[in-house]
């Protein structure tokens, strides 16, 4: 049961009931996973633990089953109780959010992948500030929409939208540095690439923390507001 | 009517045959348009059409539209219908596949934004021989895809499977090609990892193509091929 979210437990169907709940604690188990695989990895590449590395590839197993399994109760609870209103909203955003955590593992596994190879070679590349700091950022992100899907809170959702204007331009930023180190010692063109990798999937995590936090607006609000800018979305939500 | 998916016409609610057979041309519709956005977000950096570059950037606003009209279209269906079997997977096929003809949208609208870039600064970069060939193999993959998706053949769709795999290989050589032109000559790093930027792109797209066959397969024969190497897949189809 959870107290915060009064979708899981309003319908006179028991089963129904017990149904949406087992889904939502399956995709919150997912999604905590996918916020600890992202974590790891950067962890991987910063501390270069090649062992953490390969465990991050390896859990990535892990992340796709759930998926799968996800997709599986989202297509039974369709077919079987026809949900409806927010019921149905909820059900939907989930299997979009599914993909979103699926993705984000996705990435999480290619800058493992990426920070095994780094270990491999040793030493340390520059570059690395500045994924600390925009992989703690990204982190905050998945946490903030995780808790908003769970909380049904629009106000969360738009704290993660506002974020992640904020990492796209650190992201900018942080390329054009890489760009200029890459410039001043062309030897090292090869492993500051490397780090540019990194800081690209990081800002896709970004991306998808967004992506979910739009689904979270969807399914409370039930307007989407995919291709919409924040200043309009806040002035939607405040009406 | 479209007289090769038999899903289409086979209710008892000629509402139902007209709701889902109106789905499938607006997919089918945003999928013509998608196709054509990367080619021409292609032919704008071969070419160096500035023109044509702002004119793809500018057309991403319609594909957006068309993903927001059809998750519509399904959320209506899926209230109103209650989809059952091939047709429900139809419809959560739909609403997966939706997801990444937008996204190859996004990757044609930021190929279209290096084009205009790179012709505002003129000349032109190496790497181009490798974007006119993987750009034009994952076109061909788009295509194909939907044509499976369109006619609910799932041998077409394995050949988008197997044609991944082949982008994947091209895309590391090209890459490998790339890096080794930068440290030749670290005064074009900028305008080379643009092109870099490219080919990521093209490679992202050929993985949405395969995600949009992988459905085909999800649709007719009722199981996920999601994370299952094509040689899994090859005998789970034909058992």
């Amino acid at each position: 049961m959870n107290p915060n979210n009064p979708v899981l437990n309003h319908h006179i169907s028991s089963q129904f009931n017990e149904d949406l709940q087992a889904l939502n604690t399956k995709f919150m188990t997912m999604g905590g996973l996918v916020e600890q695989q992202v974590a790891n990895a950067i962890r991987a590449l910063l501390d270069t633990d090649a062992t953490m590395a390969i465990d991050v590839q390896f859990q990535d197993n892990t992340v796709n089953r759930y998926e799968t399994e996800i997709d599986e109760a989202i297509t039974l609870i369709l077919a079987r109780r026809h949900p409806a209103a927010i019921d149905l909203r909820m059900v939907i955003a989930m299997s979009k959010a599914n993909t979103d955590l699926e993705r984000i593992g996705d990435e999480a596994a290619k800058i493992a992948r990426i920070a095994q190879g780094l270990c491999e070679e040793g030493g340390s590349p520059r570059g690395y500030m500045e994924t600390r700091h925009i992989g703690n950022q990204v982190r905050v992100m998945i946490h903030d929409a995780l808790d908003a899907f769970a909380r049904l809170d629009v106000d969360q959702a738009l704290k993660v939208l506002l974020a992640d204007a904020d990492i796209d331009r650190e992201y900018q930023s942080a390329t054009r540095t890489l760009m200029t180190y890459m410039m001043e010692d062309p030897r090292h063109i090869s492993r500051v690439i490397n780090v540019m990798w990194v800081l690209r999937s990081l800002e896709r995590i970004g991306d998808h923390a967004r992506n979910i936090s739009e689904q979270v607006i969807y399914m409370v609000k039930g307007f989407d507001v995919r291709h919409t800018s924040v200043e309009e979305i806040e002035q939607k939500v405040q009406r």
